[in-house]
């Protein structure tokens, strides 16, 4: 199995980058506008890109720690792979490990997301510390 | 072995990719301000952030298709490891595939370095497409 991994420091608090990674307003302001999204546990989050929907359980919640969600329906790559966001105190501020794990092999497409998951993550990061991010 | 891999698009001509990822005046103008660096098989290209000094010497040469870099001396992480950019002409446009391998582990410094070479991959792309990059 292949893991996409990101980590990077986002100065702001645990408890804000939690929010933007786990409510409906949060994630619509940097990763996906068509955003359907509840931090609870079980939820079915929807993230919509065009016609590419994805269709995405909420398997873990830890507040301001830690949440992953399950891919249920997308692409046929995704399908079954785990996305997780890890946040650790650091100063005042929170380092963030992102992963993307469950990839069945190291595809042109998973290179492709890589790079795409980089962009997002500094959406997310520039979003917490500034308001603004550039979802799609 | 891990390996970090990142394929982007880049709106030019393969040829024009392999100066950028090939030449001093390239790699200064979106990866490393402080590059000596020359496109001969074998030359040890030095690499200079700061305190952080990176020796690699140039592994590979195929004109406008490929070159490979081999971390001679750098951060004891990176030793030892290959640096890669394919390049493959799609409809005019470039696909890069680029890869940073031979890791021992996936550890917090790899997940930092494959946002990092995100960041630069990016730099590369908007150097290319519009001549202005953002080394560090």
């Amino acid at each position: 199995m292949e893991t996409i991994r990101h980590n990077v420091v986002i100065k702001t608090s645990p408890e804000k980058v939690y929010q933007a990674v786990t409510t409906q307003e949060g994630i619509a302001s940097w990763w996906c506008k068509q955003t359907t999204a509840k931090p609870e546990l079980g939820f079915m989050n929807i993230f919509t890109f065009g016609t590419f929907r994805n269709e995405m359980k909420v398997a873990e919640l830890s507040d301001n720690k830690r949440t992953e969600w399950e891919c249920i329906q997308s692409i046929e790559e995704w399908m079954g792979t785990r996305i997780s966001f890890d946040l650790e105190e650091r100063n005042g501020n929170t380092l963030l490990r992102f992963t993307h794990g469950g990839w069945k092999a190291a595809t042109d497409m998973f290179a492709v997301c890589n790079y795409d998951w980089a962009r997002f993550i500094s959406s997310l990061k520039t979003f917490c510390e500034t308001g603004t991010g550039e979802p799609a």
